[in-house]
């Protein structure tokens, strides 16, 4: 593949392969009549959310209100906004109603009442299920909250209770299809009691890892995957994806190569990567790993990667195989976390070239 | 202190105590007949340079030529990019030079040939000295290389040597003032040697914490320092500064308490802090430390920390005597790396409620 001598580190967009993972998705949803709601956190572009429009997407999930006005601008009128509400946002909630219908993550009952005394419209929430994970939600066995705030959504006139939603980061620890399997399966579990002892209830699960590789989803709902539109080495590792479903490559430039101790520094360091890392097998840290695209854009591993990163400054090293790149203008790497890179950068490049602008920062 | 009530997580800028930092580092600096040409790349905020250019400074540093770009059209016309040059930015080099004169970093002859054939007007360039921090630079030890540059530098038309920089990033590992100025001593000694050697030669280095607290720069003529405007948590721990030199506050909207567990799901993940993190005596890692601003604006550390991160979600856990802290509608962090976090950035909001903006990205 030729690719352009960057005057600077760039995101490089593999959009078959996007729209096949969209298209994927799309359609074991639509088998499993699973409505998807796609987190668009990952791609936070205008652009690419109409290509999950083309294949027939209605609504989407976003971490903000300021990510959902984005979104609401062209035209997406049915927003969930998957973190935990605050009172900090409720004015640009209210400006997003004017065009959306939302759907909030509430924890607790109070909040319902103050929502329900701001809003002059409708809104719809979601109880974040906390599996044991600890990140956001609710303990499972936290029943009479959880009946609380459901009987409050019944009596209130402007907020409605939707359903549960659970994010099972555990499946991150995973190294395999069948490891991934084993880990959800308890949230699965989980889920399904909720549903059996509150029927009405949307049972919506988010993380891209069961979303790729569970067999169905005959248990939920909604899916809220987002990941899964570009994929990443993390999610690799995981089990996530095949290498040939990776749709986003990390262009960078050649700044000073010293071939003969197998390493150089790339133009590409934490204001570029972001700081996650994969350990490797030995324990080391992976900040991007190396790779090359042939010329049917299929993706080579090469013995090479990012060990370590500065502000600016990404310092690659390379097995001998591979020591040859070291003279190249540029090196390309997979991303180790597709959505903290891509949130780095206000725009992405297409193999043909084509610029695909995004949404910058928060 | 008086603060707002946040519809998103925010940096808080106290601006007299970053005045202060500017004021100090160029009354040290003129006190040692060296030239301050400070980094940019940590506040990125023309308005924030400003300050700089009120005390007297005239040259600054930055990483990328984009910034240069940033920084040239508020005025400046004496610019460091301190970064390795590399080939795919000769375009933006020779846009740059029509309103400033800027010196590079070039690690081989090649390189100066090709910059000479390029452009129409003189350039200078510095050789970047490794001191076996092994991030970018020539080993002094490699003296038939460096002596081909500055002979290269005499006799081409465009290309002049101006002399040597080095970062020294092992000051980073010291946790006492002490600590620091032994760990620059070698370096110091190494700069010297080069000097002695070429004695045209400008002697630069940059690392904050060896300019903090280095009694005397009488060996330097240059500081190219840059995190001083604000200083962070890690340079606290470094020994660089005092609490009451730290300038960025970190405002994060409390999205979810649960005081009976000491912890809380704040509004302030990767996206807003970056994962840089500092280690604490127990081993465990610190995202952000929790503190809070008296009425005089002093800095109260507390008992609590972002223990861990994700893409949105920080969490925050706290001690006993700071568990009333999670009832707020927000806490009070200091960044741990205040570049990376300034980075992700678009706006500084003062005390005072003034909005002092920022360049985004690169």
């Amino acid at each position: 593949m030729q690719l352009p001598n960057p005057e600077r580190p760039l995101l490089l967009l593999d959009s078959n392969v996007c729209k096949d993972n969209i298209k994927r998705m799309v359609e074991k949803c639509r088998e499993n009549s699973c409505l998807l709601r796609p987190h668009f956190k990952t791609h936070q572009s205008q652009q690419i959310g109409r290509w999950f429009s083309e294949y027939g997407v209605k609504g989407i999930t976003v971490s903000t209100p300021a990510m959902a006005l984005y979104f609401a601008e062209d035209g997406w009128n049915d927003i969930t906004i998957a973190f935990p509400f605050y009172r900090g946002q409720i004015n640009v909630i209210k400006k997003l109603q004017e065009n959306a219908s939302l759907r909030l993550f509430i924890h607790n009952e109070n909040d319902l009442h103050f929502i329900n005394n701001e809003l002059e419209k409708p809104i719809r929430f979601y109880i974040e299920i906390d599996n044991g994970y600890h990140r956001s939600g609710i303990s499972p066995s936290c029943r009479s909250e959880i009946e609380a705030m459901i009987d409050a959504g019944d009596k209130l006139r402007h907020v409605h209770f939707h359903g549960f939603y659970m994010h099972d980061g555990r499946t991150y620890q995973s190294r395999s299809r069948k490891g991934i399997i084993e880990s959800i399966e308890s949230s699965v579990e989980m889920m399904k009691e909720m549903k059996n002892l509150y029927p009405e209830a949307n049972i919506s699960m988010g993380d891209t890892p069961s979303a790729s590789v569970l067999p169905s989803f005959e248990y939920l709902d909604e899916c809220t995957a987002g990941n899964f539109v570009f994929y990443d080495w993390m999610q690799y590792k995981i089990g996530s994806c095949s290498l040939d479903d990776i749709a986003l490559f990390h262009l960078m430039p050649v700044a000073q190569a010293f071939p003969n101790e197998n390493r150089a520094i790339c133009h590409g360091g934490a204001v570029h990567c972001s700081k996650d890392y994969v350990l490797d097998d030995d324990g080391s840290k992976n900040f991007g790993q190396l790779i090359s695209l042939d010329n049917q854009n299929s993706v080579n591993i090469l013995d090479g990667k990012l060990q370590s990163l500065s502000q600016e400054h990404g310092m690659l090293t390379v097995g001998e195989k591979s020591k040859n790149i070291l003279m190249n203008d540029y090196v390309c790497t997979i991303p180790i976390h597709s959505c903290l890179t891509a949130n780095l950068y206000d725009h992405y490049r297409t193999l043909n070239g084509e610029i695909i602008k995004k949404r910058i920062l928060s």
